[in-house]
């Protein structure tokens, strides 16, 4: 329901939205998709799996990578403003008219770059300039995490675009 | 299991795994990422959901969306090729080791360019110059449709991949 409502909302705005997932791998843009007429917003999801494919697809810095590490507030805005950036160009559109999300997190069962499993970044960006991150600290299982992280993503984004 | 199965084999030929995905909307990325173990193959999706993005992140021809349309087998099998090139580009992979899976197709409730609900088209590439393509035709839903996709997507890949 609450998709829903968040792709009515950014298409009352007249926005599009646009996604960089790492964590997540594709369940948040597919839980967008789930809702009829996601396609008057939605521009595309770049799951950047690889640590190559952040730096080449969503522009994050190879040296925020290695500094920060994948799982930070540093690459989660990177990949944000990077899709909003890049699926702007893509599609001819202006950075004032898209509002970005990424996820970036530890699913586990491992430790990465000695953050906690369950560590989560969610960040946000534009229209134009705007950006934000939250930082979540999950309890529960690889599922269970990456299924809190849409449902974050999702309500962090009703919260911005309801107040644009 | 399916997924698991998948993700094993892939591992054990030594290759990697791109996605570019219209109908399913991340939703298959999602589906290989559940496997714990699935960054050992998974490069990334790209959830090319507005057709600018399927030309511009995964090298569709503009020409061949406007004469065959979004949901065809010439752009599914471009969709696959551009995910294999594009992402083992990202990863400095050569293309000899990676493949690839597209999904396109028509969810409904509407008709799309013609083409009736349930069309879809599902492209592999890879590794090399190897390509093929499988056209279904389902009954159901929008999201019966996306989850019979899905499930599709990994059965053609695992045939693929075992007789490799």
């Amino acid at each position: 329901m609450s998709a829903s409502k968040l792709v009515e909302a950014i298409r009352q705005r007249g926005l599009s939205l646009a996604l960089g997932e790492s964590l997540t791998g594709g369940a948040l843009s597919a839980k967008i998709v789930d809702v009829p007429g996601a396609s008057s917003v939605l521009l595309g999801s770049v799951v950047a799996y690889a640590s190559d494919v952040k730096s080449a697809l969503l522009s994050v810095s190879p040296a925020s990578l290695e500094v920060e590490g994948a799982v930070s507030e540093q690459v989660s805005l990177e990949m944000a403003r990077g899709a909003q950036s890049n699926l702007a160009t893509a599609c001819g559109l202006e950075i004032s008219k898209v509002i970005a999300c990424s996820t970036t997190g530890v699913a586990g069962p491992d430790l990465q770059d000695g953050k906690a499993v369950g560590t989560v970044f969610i960040g946000l960006a534009g229209p134009g300039e705007l950006k934000s991150v939250f930082a979540h600290y999950f309890v529960g299982d690889r599922n269970e995490i990456r299924s809190l992280a849409v449902d974050a993503a999702i309500e962090h984004l009703n919260d911005w675009v309801s107040k644009l």
